[in-house]
């Protein structure tokens, strides 16, 4: 048929040649006894995936690969995980002192108790692997240093990005590269509650209820909302990334509260969505940090990434552009990618370790945060009479700042948002050419002081033209 | 100013803390000296990164790592790579027999003699990085097997998707996981012929002129437009992910000469982008594998990877789904793979290898290619007169093909294609429900063996609901 135009193969169903199974199967080979520190969502995804596939792991190790140990509260508690009996301790001593147990996986999360167990567990010479982003944000060099005194391994793949393969990647495949910036969709509660935001036109407030009933938002939603996940997760990318050690306290953060579905609607008229985006960038030898709701080009690959899913955007000398997208968040994603680390704690056991080191050699400088240069979207509530544009743009001119566009809405079309915008009648969207922070922060505060404006609605960062 | 947000912090410019350069850096460690086989395109790339970026590469490696001898067929050429005197060679010994040299970097391409040269440094115990696909998708199981004689490492990140880290990914990150399903955009060429016919409307022929002056194609563009080169690398990635060999010969392909910028047209008015989809999957323990043009919805983000760029969408049991995302071809972004490997190969020297390890431990069986089922988009060309489409209804549901929906073009809208099609005046375009392979083919069959139908324009596959 030649407009399906395939070409049978003559042999369709002769199955690919294969050598014979592994032998390493069948040897009686003691099989790596695994210590779990932590039994909850991410941990019961670790049990379940090692139970399921368990043949495949231990055909990659070259032998079995068992949970030996699990440390949970309270032990006498039921739960999903499927394990033996007799597994369960509350004593941390059973999991770190035990000499049967050559990898410790800590899910706990939290830095306090699980950093001096990671700590521990190294020092005697067991690998780790962590999915703790609050450990390896802030503690990374003690970690390492327990590593390198303890030859043993330290793993953290599942700390940014759930499953996705971020850290390896970083740390080995793009090793040759100078990176030049990592834009990165870090926080699937955020970008739910955005994507959501933008379907439907519904409120922040709205947004974060079905975000919570769905179970991605926490009870109290801080964390996510206000961008501190994100920025502990930018501060481990960036360290690596730069080979620099970064941390959360350098990162600037702005969260998405207050953002609004009319500004949304707004940006996607202009071909923009919005993203909350943690983005790093070295730029004259200086490093910046930052985590804010941005508008993202629609053309851009960032800008399709919806709902709960993470996405990481990496641009270095060699490689040009990457992005890495999957889930960032959830049992079994996460167990993905804590075990794929496992295999290699595993394999590497009897070699004494080095699978990852640490590769922060330098020292960076911070760009001031004031000099960091965007494109501003500024929404203003102003008077609708003659003058007031020559005002608004006349301010911004003084502090240095350019217009590229504005967008009235006739006094007609427009719908008011607040009770006191009534009067005005008048909504005005400006986009300005690259401006620093500073300047920026300046004309808004000039804007504010005029009489004619009522509201500076928001201000929101257009991203980098050259991401 | 509480509309940016910005929480500023106390000490803005401080410096992060780190600890001092590694002093690894003023050792006077020996350097890891490397052979390079081929230095074109790829090659030249590679002698610039470990230029620009030799400090950087010194620190994660331990010591330095330099280029000492490149095997080219004429070393009295003019090259781009900068070199110094004396570098060059046209003698394989030269390189593969030299004590002094630790890891040996393949970049020439074909199987012959990058094959030999490859198993011959293998086996005497020099690590080897390759970008070679073809010899990784024929001969990967001698190539591993030369490996584990001589104790040395083979790594061929570049071999698939240029600087995307795909293999590593599936080796490592995602090795916990079930591979269920791969689909790649795996040759950028394609890509950029189907973008451009998007975008412009232009034909297949006029794409593929632009390709090759931009350098995207070749002069004999038949590796590409084929779907032979996304054969070959969906080989490879099939061969980790599903554990067994899988041979480019098993791969079902159609190419893209016969696409035209009318199926284009209609699949984005029903919401689709045409992208030549490299797909292999395991249903039921049995795998398929094909390479061919496929309709993709909007919402899926292998429907914005646009222009030369790559990227592969894997699905597995833990991660749920994942995306890999970057320039899959060209100098630089290659370049980046070789080096990342080369690092890791570098490091591991002094370890007797094992970095990457061969993991086809099963055999599979394929499924029959007449068995793989689809949605078809169908565009016929056919009489406009009563009890037409009953007909064509008619002969699909006798082979048991269900319709899912019909858009005939209105005779006044319609502009012929070709000067056949005039006097018939009636284009159908139909929409299948999921049907195998086979039954679709005699459906077709049967349609054009219909007086009514003047000709079956296309049959086009629409990508999996559950992608």
């Amino acid at each position: 048929m030649t407009v399906l135009g395939w070409r049978w193969p003559l042999a369709a169903v002769r199955s690919p040649q294969a050598k014979p199974a592994a032998p390493a199967r069948k040897l009686p080979t003691p099989p790596v006894r695994v210590g779990l520190l932590g039994c909850g969502t991410v941990g019961t995804g670790v049990v379940r995936l090692l139970r399921a596939n368990a043949q495949s792991i231990a055909d990659k190790v070259g032998r079995p690969v068992e949970i030996a140990r699990v440390l949970v509260r309270s032990p006498e508690r039921r739960r999903d995980a499927e394990l033996p009996e007799g597994l369960l301790t509350a004593d941390p001593g059973a999991v770190l002192d035990a000499s049967d147990i050559q990898v410790v996986v800590e899910v706990m999360g939290g830095v306090d108790p699980a950093l001096g167990y990671i700590v521990r567990a190294l020092r005697t010479g067991k690998s780790v692997v962590t999915a703790n982003k609050d450990v390896m944000a802030e503690y990374g060099r003690e970690v390492f240093a327990a590593a390198e005194r303890g030859h043993a391994d330290i793993f953290f793949e599942a700390s940014v990005g759930g499953g996705i393969p971020i850290i390896r990647s970083l740390k080995e495949s793009l090793a040759g590269n100078r990176i030049r910036r990592i834009a990165g969709i870090l926080n699937g509660t955020t970008n739910f509650i955005l994507s959501r935001m933008s379907r439907d036109g519904c409120s922040f407030e709205d947004a974060l209820v079905e975000a919570q009933r769905l179970g991605y938002a926490e009870a109290d939603p801080s964390s996510d909302v206000d961008g501190w996940d994100a920025a502990r997760k930018l501060a481990i990318l960036s360290s690596i990334a730069y080979m620099a050690r970064l941390r959360p306290g350098d990162v600037e953060r702005q969260g998405i509260a207050a953002v609004t579905a009319r500004d949304i609607g707004h940006g996607e008229r202009m071909g923009w969505a919005l993203k909350l985006l943690a983005i790093s960038e070295v730029d004259g030898g200086r490093v910046s940090m930052r985590v804010h709701p941005t508008f993202v080009p629609r053309q851009h690959p960032l800008a399709h990434v919806n709902d709960a899913f993470n996405a990481i955007y990496v641009q270095g000398d060699a490689i040009g552009e990457a992005m890495f997208y999957g889930r960032g968040a959830g049992s079994l994603p996460t167990a993905s990618a804590v075990v794929g680390d496992l295999i290699d704690a595993a394999r590497f056991i009897d070699r004494g370790g080095k699978g990852l080191t640490c590769t922060c050699f330098y020292r960076v400088k911070r760009l001031p945060p004031g000099l960091v240069a965007s494109r501003f979207y500024v929404r203003l509530m102003a008077a609708d009479r003659p003058g007031v544009l020559a005002q608004i743009a006349g301010a911004l001119g003084r502090c240095g700042v350019n217009i590229e566009s504005v967008v009235q809405t006739p006094a007609a079309a427009y719908q008011p948002e607040e009770p006191s915008d009534e009067l005005e009648r008048a909504e005005l969207v400006l986009v300005t050419h690259r401006v620093a922070e500073g300047r920026m922060r300046r004309s808004l505060e000039l804007l504010r002081r005029l009489q004619a404006v009522s509201r500076v609605a928001a201000a929101i960062r257009i991203a980098p033209e050259d991401l």
